[in-house]
């Protein structure tokens, strides 16, 4: 598994530079757009180009089940991760209809669903297994399950990439997994249990105490996961491996990045983790309404585009901030340069 | 005038109620789309509908002088009004790119610009005069043309619903127009004038002690002004005149409004204040950058869908908000619910 060190696509500061001069011809006082120049700049040093654009943007949704989902954690039964394997194959989910309006290339990636999704043509069976193991009594999965799903990641960016993606979104289905995503955040960030809990599908506050406790014990059982890669083989899930894959994979093949809420930006922290290459290569969708996403932000230092209170995952969140992306890219291709339009500059 | 007194269009509490009982149906937890939820469900009610929609986008662009400009409050000099008009025409500006990635109908309207715009094919004159008068030293406009430019807004709001528009944008264009824009509001909420000014299109921090002064006069000046409209026609400017006349008359026509940034958000504060029935019709786009719209914001309770420290104007932070209020309807009307898909409901 070396591959998951190798480096990122080296960003172009030519490119940067040369779309930054750009900005400052564009016909608006310097630095009024905001956010949109400095995504916009940043993308054209990702993309090694001075007019960056998102033309065919990509989601991989990577669905999994969690063992840890029978200790009832959740809001929602086990069965629903087929479920919405089902409602995403069929259009209905949040991000299949949001992918739709976008014109998105979209799939589904089962790496360890409960169920036999071959019954969707539009899943992709990459499954590891039939969900994790119970991460309170054993390892979630082995370390051969670990590359597995790692590859199964990198694979969808490579299909991408094949795909002439411009833009590589993943999303993330499997009930259970705000708590192995607070217990990994826990684990690497060394904060207190309090701090990385939320309401996931919308607990009850009691439930949230108690689900404080599994994470609590989750974390006692693996005190001895020492690397990121042990963490994330000891804990879970396939789907969250299989992002932090998929994101190592993409930045190595020259893909920008729009990571979703709280479980993808949690694979984000360890895909960085395991390679800082990656981190330059991620925009930051939004903030979540989930508790701990704040904090795994600033982790990466990431700035969000939206702060809407969504806390849906399924890369519905980073499928809500994609126009602003594209849109910024339309402004800076297409908005009139001062002399272009014959309009007088700051008075200095 | 006494039109603009007349009550907005009716809210359908059924058609809000019905919407609300649909999301509580799709195949998500409850609210886990957020600020999306509140969205859709008010459109509901305000386009008496249970299933509403964005189809038919309308932008006025609203162009005036200022004779505040004279004073030398801004970083760019006066003829860049008419300038940018003639890159609106042409496409150029940041608002018509953004108009036309989003299919929506846009328009300029010189109500008061300094120079002949009827050379451009696309730009409606309604010209109540060559630029206001300097407000340091006379009444920005007299009585009539304050009806003048409230009638010109409201033509506006007209046309868009003769041409089935189911959302209005209003913009502004007009050199030296947040000048007017802070005066206008501290002279309405009566704070000090630090909290009101800001860097404009990117004055320097003396420049900006300079502008304070310049509007503490312009206030000294006009305390005799009284009324709201009053206080509108001692400072002006047209283009904030007719934006308040455009969304009176929209909420009075039925049509939903999306406000823009600090100089949208004083017009719309203003037309809050003559008629308390507009409030409802609008959705607040973005927070600007500029220093005291989020005042402007809380004065009115309003909350803005994005924050990414945009500060141009022209309409442009309310067309990079329009996606969201789209994306939402989309999600409403195209999401399975948790019957038609055959996902179990939360366990209760």
């Amino acid at each position: 598994m070396n591959w998951i060190f190798e480096r990122a696509k080296p960003f172009s500061q030519d490119a940067k530079m040369s779309a930054l001069r750009r900005q400052l011809q564009l016909t608006k006082p310097q630095g009024s757009l905001g956010e949109l120049e400095s995504l916009v700049v940043h993308l054209a040093g990702l993309q090694g180009v001075d007019r960056p654009h998102i033309r065919a943007p990509w989601v991989t949704i990577f669905a999994a089940d969690h063992g840890i989902a029978t200790e009832g954690v959740s809001a929602y039964p086990q069965e629903v991760t087929f479920q919405m394997v089902a409602n995403f194959a069929a259009g209905g989910a949040a991000a299949s209809v949001l992918a739709k309006q976008h014109n998105a290339r979209f799939e589904i990636v089962d790496v360890g669903v409960i169920g036999d999704t071959s019954v969707f043509p539009s899943v992709f069976v990459q499954k590891v297994a039939a969900g994790t193991q119970n991460c309170l009594h054993h390892a979630a999965m082995t370390d051969l399950q670990l590359k597995q799903a790692m590859k199964a990641g990198a694979e969808a960016a490579a299909r991408a990439q094949a795909g002439y993606a411009d833009l590589f979104i993943a999303g993330e289905m499997g009930i259970g997994n705000t708590t192995i995503a607070s217990a990994l955040l826990a684990a690497l960030a060394n904060v207190p249990i309090e701090q990385v809990t939320g309401a996931g599908t919308g607990i009850s506050s009691e439930k949230i105490a108690y689900k404080q406790s599994v994470i609590q014990k989750i974390l006692s059982c693996h005190s001895h996961s020492l690397s990121v890669t042990e963490k994330l083989a000891a804990m879970g899930g396939f789907e969250v491996v299989a992002m932090a894959g998929a994101y190592i994979r993409a930045a190595q093949l020259g893909m920008p990045i729009l990571v979703d809420g709280f479980i993808s930006s949690v694979a984000a922290l360890y895909a960085c983790n395991i390679n800082h290459s990656v981190r330059e290569w991620l925009f930051f969708g939004h903030l979540s309404d989930e508790r701990a996403h704040q904090l795994v932000l600033d982790l990466m230092g990431a700035k969000p585009m939206l702060a809407l209170n969504m806390r849906l995952g399924e890369a519905s969140g980073a499928l809500m901030a994609l126009p602003i992306l594209r849109l910024a890219c339309e402004l800076h291709e297409q908005m009139a340069t001062f002399a272009e339009a014959g309009v007088a500059n700051k008075e200095t």
